[in-house]
């Protein structure tokens, strides 16, 4: 945790303005900058507004049962640069996904679309880490890995045809796409700024029918060479490679 | 599993050359082929020699017991290419150090140091996923996903100076050399097929007494950025951005 996220609702203390507050943390945010930051009184720490600027928390007091910092967002600091990207990513094995989530948080990803496709295990769509909380938890830990404020969103789509045929080709609109395909010879990644758009297949990738139906939509294949990565490996990759300078 | 990685040594049957024989299998790799590829007798499989060639495997036999292949690797195709790097690693969290053995092998990384730092607990030491048969499964199960065959080394190293200061210059030795450093104004990645060095830290990164050191031994800081990635996502993402079109 590089950065405490915490949410303008926590805020509190008479003198409140928009710049400083206090708050009072109880949860593994606590646990986390008493165990692992081991601060004490009077310690600053790296605090961000969810989805707002960045500042610092002086520890006001410190025990077992809570922590309270007194906030700072004066400085005026933003948040790192967002990636210009909307990944859209089969469903993925529901402990891959928590990483991957937190992965792409972490990286700068803001858009994230997670859809069905044949080689789905159609059993996934019912892990609890599909829930809004569950998903919502590790893209804060992305967040406070990278020092990032500015919360993803997530829209889950559990019928591959309907997406793909009714709102991919909008969010196609204005932005290079891609489908990352790990057979044949399709162009490589290189680097660019523009608005993307890269689907990700399941582990074995889309199948012929849907990569139709994505070409259909505006996506090109690309590929990553002649190894095969683990969906989870490949996102960075892909990410690394489109944006090398962020 | 993109290819099954047989032994020489697993190799029999009459007639046996260096192109082809048969295999028998019981173990994890028999699982899979029953499991996940539901292989028939007849179909075929890649399957690569470890160190070696990479050619097919036909189903002669397939039951709860063991799977049988008849394999052929006449046609003589390669391993992919190997990246032209060095990874040298502070010891990550064991969990963490599984998946990163993975990736790292699946990108085609040949060779891993495996160090202390400051910040690594000790404890990790003792872990028993630092056990030979342990990681060698880790680094299979990487070059099975990538399609690979070529087997990278592991060096461990207990103590961080006598390593820093009496092998890392001779690594170091035709080869550009970077320590990934989380913070201040660094060089960033730039693509390269050059030989090359890189040290990642522990989280938390290596104190500024190591930084000096590893600067001392010749490698340069580099950062990724104004994000501070997890070493697992900070991996691929250097790799991917210092070659890119592998």
């Amino acid at each position: 945790m590089n950065l405490i996220l915490v949410e303008a609702g926590e805020l509190k203390g008479q003198g409140f303005s928009d710049s400083v507050g206090r708050v009072r943390l109880t949860d593994r945010r606590a646990d986390h900058i008493r165990d692992v930051h081991k601060a004490q009184v009077d310690d600053l720490l790296k605090v961000g507004l969810l989805n707002g600027s960045i500042g610092q928390g002086r520890v006001v007091s410190i025990d077992q049962e809570a922590v309270e910092l007194a906030l700072d967002f004066s400085s005026g600091h933003l948040a790192p640069e967002p990636l210009p990207v909307v990944l859209v990513l089969a469903l993925p094995r529901p402990k891959m996904l928590r990483r991957i989530l937190q992965a792409s948080a972490s990286m700068g990803v803001k858009e994230i679309w997670i859809i069905h496709s044949y080689r789905v295990d159609k059993s996934y769509w019912s892990s609890p880490l599909l829930d809004e909380e569950s998903m919502l938890l590790q893209l804060k830990l992305g967040l406070e890995q990278a020092g990032d404020t500015l919360m993803p969103t997530i829209h889950l789509r559990k019928r591959f045809k309907p997406f793909v045929e009714d709102e991919l080709p909008s969010l196609v609109q204005g932005r290079q796409a891609w489908v990352a395909h790990p057979y044949g010879s399709d162009a490589t990644p290189t680097a660019t700024d523009q608005p993307t758009l890269i689907a990700v297949g399941p582990e074995g990738g889309f199948i012929p029918y849907e990569v139709d139906k994505l070409k259909e939509a505006g996506l090109q294949p690309l590929t990553l060479g002649r190894r095969i990565l683990r969906v989870e490996t490949a996102i960075p990759v892909l990410l690394a490679r489109l944006f090398p300078v962020s």
